[in-house]
């Protein structure tokens, strides 16, 4: 059995919003060192979790780290990382995101991550709500990217599959094709029943019950994340186009019918 | 405690699909009495259920029943009331319906239904699938339009509260409301789904899970059955409308915002 400190990673964490704190508390559990930096200032939080938090970039980046994760808004992700000193990292580091889109932090991070260093995207297809009690069975998914330090990308993706995640290998543009046609479709569809002010009634049906659950889980999220789904990831247009046309075409079958309906009512014989 | 044969009751079902076949095997189960009569040919079911199958619609009225329960698609109402001959009936009889909508049963039948003879209009909320572990908590919808006879009506409505159905009583009008923002909606977005094709994918999220049985659950349902909802439901156009005017306010959101981020990125200050 090896010691724990020979399987821990010190993973620095850029961007400490709900998500990034999520699964900080995970990795804490597993005996991780973390560390952490955000435009917001975490101190009283990181204190209370027994981590640091560093409000300069350049004094995060000097603690040393193996992993540097990136845990920003996908808006946020180009100022972010124009702020990180790349030029200054002296030694390989895994790079890694837990964004909600892939393409898009790729080819961010291909640009500016030193040759020596590694690129690992992912997306863990859960959040604070649907993971509360616990990752079992839930779906991580990632691309490795750039990854020649085995040790450490295993380690990483360690701590999701301990945890009994369903591990998914999958092209970061295999991902945003189907996230458009899923997670931003329920996203979309979330914001619709939203502008539309459902509630539950006295005589909700099953199904009608389960909406109201879409609605209620996707607006507590961010505008700012479902604009985000929708600006980097170049499959959700397409998706949006294809859910106009559906409802057009799904209310053109109604007046049809209706239409002969109208003439079946008025050319019936009376018998 | 009163013998079985004072409180069953004889139904005379007319319309025996699916949605017939499940509310009668409960009644049967409760020992009332149930004959029924039917476009189709089902009278090996109904020796299967050891119940009547009458082929004639005259030779089923003279059956002798306490209750008549249309349970006809929406769209074939007009049609079975024109071919009931009411002139004939030679006692006080309840009439009841469980279309999925109210006002234009309600209407109909205050047309014809002999003075003497009560109306009761109701909605289960429920069908074989979601009520296929039982009743318990289900919701069941009546408006008692015009009932004199309060015995022959409690006794119909106990089959339903006697499940453990959640008993709601409301106005037509308001079940039509409620219904168009709720179930209406529901069957909308599940053929919307249909339309563009929603698969479970790789990388599901529980809402999109979600989605995907909406779609099971309401394409299982008829056309038919869709397209009633919308012609006699007076409040169901309206919600059409809403739901095209809610996705082109979430479109037109996203491409502001999509717009922001473009000049954002333009003017932003290379630091």
């Amino acid at each position: 059995m090896s010691s724990p400190s020979q399987n821990t990673l010190k993973i620095g964490i850029i961007g400490f919003g709900p998500f990034a704190q999520f699964l900080a508390k995970t990795m804490i559990k597993q005996g991780h060192s973390i560390r952490t930096t955000s435009r917001s200032d975490y101190t009283d939080l990181c204190t209370q979790l027994g981590i640091l938090f560093f409000r300069d970039m350049t004094e995060f980046l000097e603690s040393d780290n193996d992993v540097i994760l990136l845990c920003t808004s996908i808006l946020s992700l180009s100022q972010v990382i124009k702020s990180i000193p790349f030029s200054s990292f002296k030694q390989p580091t895994l790079f890694a995101d837990v964004l909600s889109v892939k393409e898009y932090p790729r080819d961010q991070l291909l640009q500016v991550v030193p040759q020596d260093s590694d690129v690992l995207c992912t997306h863990p297809m859960f959040g604070p709500e649907s993971g509360k009690d616990g990752w079992k069975d839930l779906t991580f998914m990632y691309d490795r990217v750039r990854v020649r330090n085995e040790v450490t990308c295993s380690r990483f993706l360690q701590i999701f599959a301990s945890e009994g995640c369903k591990m998914m290998e999958m092209s970061c543009e295999e991902h945003d094709r189907l996230a458009a046609k899923s997670q931003f479709l329920t996203h979309t569809l979330g914001r619709v029943l939203s502008e539309v002010e459902i509630e539950p009634t006295a005589i909700d049906t099953k199904g009608f019950q389960k909406l109201v659950q879409v609605k209620e889980s996707t607006t507590r999220d961010s505008f700012d994340l479902f604009s985000g789904l929708f600006i980097y990831n170049r499959f959700a247009r397409q998706q949006l186009n294809n859910l106009e046309l559906a409802l057009e075409s799904v209310k053109q079958q109604l007046i049809k019918r209706m239409n002969e309906e109208l003439d079946r009512s008025m050319y019936r014989p009376s018998n």
